[in-house]
């Protein structure tokens, strides 16, 4: 017997190259940071939960779980609940019909698998210098050559830019951009550079992943139609009931080409097969039974309050050499920081002496910037959040001095 | 500005090396074709809606809706969850803290995060000629070395071949397993080589995956414990509730050493954020307020009587030089065919002329075994059992005359 190829030292197996090395995410350390006990936290995208239609989806999953058996089985997708999408999805202002539609658990598998759709190991990827780091963390995964442009909270990507690097031949594999309520900037981008990216995309021919989960959550105007309503063959829409309905639904959806939605499929089944029947009626049945506007008015209107609450209390509260927006939609203001202030370092202190948290620029730019910081209004009613931007600003003012 | 490079032929977005050319599954086309009109299918190894207990699960859900609005929030694993799933191990043999365990959206998620975990892009793999897939299919995207060890329905998996292969020096950077009815053979490794199988997974430092959905269903003698009983570095298990409390709850589990779960988080991280909040409440309520041992009781005794049936219609049935052997557990019988017998093409005559559906070899073996089928017993009762089973007789006489 050939014991020769046998290393006795090692005793655990040999990872893969992707896995080998990964840490926790900088949301997952975010989460556990301010998980701890009395941290007030501005750190996470949540929604108020107490604000979510439980009453009714409980009343959804009743008459659900009470008709068909079927309920509890696999089941191709639900055609009602993909008609639905389609009605919703004129909202924003595109035009699809149900075979374009694919249900995702939630819109981070549909970014994952339009990632997996696109990339190879090593493949061009175009993205804002400040992004969702839940896309970065993934497509991190297939160790890709990372193009750049620069993007603010006042005015969202630098279209120019992405010309610039287009035209200077980059032809990347894929670009990922939120146009609605950056995460984090906050900032929507204008129809006017709307009109210019999706004229790009189509130009030089690279598929953009417009990621939409706070596109409903619009606030003083009306909402700006998607990207996906300006070029149906290269923007692929990824949307969520998340923000809507509750995280705990998971029922995302991707609109792309009616032909790719085969391969889609295929890449989904190897990785869990298919969407929860059960998550798939309720909401289905929500839609059936409940007035989804009426639901998003409230948390409009609800949002909106503490999205000014959270305006008013940063005026009191912030140094004068720190800047921000006020967000037209979603769930954030980005804070710009002076240039020599650490956020990362300000979120361990306020963490520790003021018990509040929040995201700082490091966990959105792969590390490359310090001072700024993402702030949720969404998840706390006013008095909180006026309290929570009091301790940032205490914590703030003794870096500062 | 710089046109040269853009390809004005192409209309289409390029797709990554693992997306081109990915057709539907196995899995997908017999689910398409068995869902034609009438046909009665014994194609997907589905349980019985009927049977799971939906009453139950309906109250679970309303009292999680009607209490806590963080049901329909993100948040952190469900603690009792996994302490009832240790506690459900323990009925499989295996002795694991809750720290062992890693929640995901159903078994298929679990062996996907997994080959993420071991796999690069060309890794070797070790598995049976016949095997699950759905597994197949997964691993496929990473276009692997496939070593084959043979497999039967009589014994199962040839361990000394596999050791033969790895003596050879051969070190997969995984092997798949069913040990407990296997999928689509129905066989049950014994006691002795799975003693076997887990020594050498630990000489020779191969990491095996134990894919256990049918581990409860164990119908003429004590359920054998699960391979990870014998050796807890080198075999990672993958358990679930689809088969149990039905495929729509979407909870499955990974378990294994508890040093390697915090990258599995971050793997299953940025494939899909997190398993449905609500899922994992309504699983926990249901395992706090209903006796689990007695529903599977209820399933064993439903599943044996069909088991019983299918082996009574087959006997009477099938030609004699058709042989197949009963299934100790699962809800598989795997029919091994005259040598000729092309179960492919007999499965299109079958749906076209005798509405009846199974899947063939060929789906299990990588294109390269032809005669056999996979017939599913759980799904209906014996009456639909014995008509399928005769008029799969009668397409098969058909083709052997």
């Amino acid at each position: 017997m050939n014991h020769t190829a046998i290393n006795s030292c090692t005793t655990t197996p040999r990872f893969s190259s992707k896995a080998i090395g990964l840490e926790l995410t900088p949301l997952q350390r975010a989460l556990a940071a301010a998980s701890g006990p009395n941290v007030l936290s501005l750190a996470m995208g949540l929604p108020d939960a107490s604000l979510l239609p439980r009453a009714a989806l409980a009343k959804a999953a009743g008459r659900v779980l009470n008709s068909d058996p079927s309920v509890l089985q696999y089941t191709l997708p639900c055609s009602y609940l993909k008609e639905q999408i389609c009605k919703h999805m004129s909202d924003r202002g595109v035009d699809c019909t149900s075979d374009s539609i694919f249900l995702t658990h939630g819109a981070q598998q549909g970014i994952s698998l339009l990632a997996t759709l696109f990339l190879d190991t090593g493949s061009d990827i175009l993205e804002e210098t400040l992004s969702y780091p839940g896309y970065q963390h993934l497509v991190d995964a297939f160790r890709p050559n990372v193009f750049s442009v620069p993007t603010n909270a006042n005015s969202g990507v630098d279209v120019d830019a992405v010309e610039k690097t287009l035209v200077s031949g980059s032809r990347p594999a894929l670009m990922y951009v939120m146009p609605t309520a950056h995460n984090p900037l906050g900032v929507t981008l204008s129809h006017e550079k709307r009109c210019h990216l999706a004229h790009l995309a189509k130009k030089f021919q690279v598929p953009i992943i417009e990621d939409d989960p706070y596109g409903l959550l619009s606030y003083d105007s009306e909402p700006m139609p998607a990207l996906r309503s300006l070029e149906e063959t290269w923007i692929y829409y990824v949307g969520s009931f998340s923000k809507i309905l509750g995280p705990s639904c998971r029922i995302g959806w991707i609109v792309a080409p009616k032909e790719h939605i085969q391969i889609v499929s295929v890449l989904k089944e190897g990785s869990d097969l298919n969407v929860s029947t059960l998550s798939q009626w309720i909401v289905s049945d929500f839609l059936r039974n409940e007035d989804l506007s009426a639901h998003v008015s409230t948390l409009r209107e609800a949002y909106e309050k503490r999205r000014n609450a959270m305006n008013t209390a940063l005026s009191r509260e912030m140094p004068a050499n720190v800047t921000w927006q006020v967000p037209t939609s979603g769930v954030f203001f980005w804070i710009d920081l002076p240039e020599h202030v650490d956020a990362s370092d300000l979120l361990l202190r306020c963490i520790n002496d003021e018990k509040v948290a929040f995201l700082p620029a490091e966990a959105f730019s792969r590390g490359k910037r310090k001072n700024g910081m993402r702030l949720n209004f969404s998840r706390y009613e006013a008095d909180h959040i006026a309290d929570g931007v009091a301790r940032i600003g205490k914590g703030l003012r003794k870096v500062l001095h």
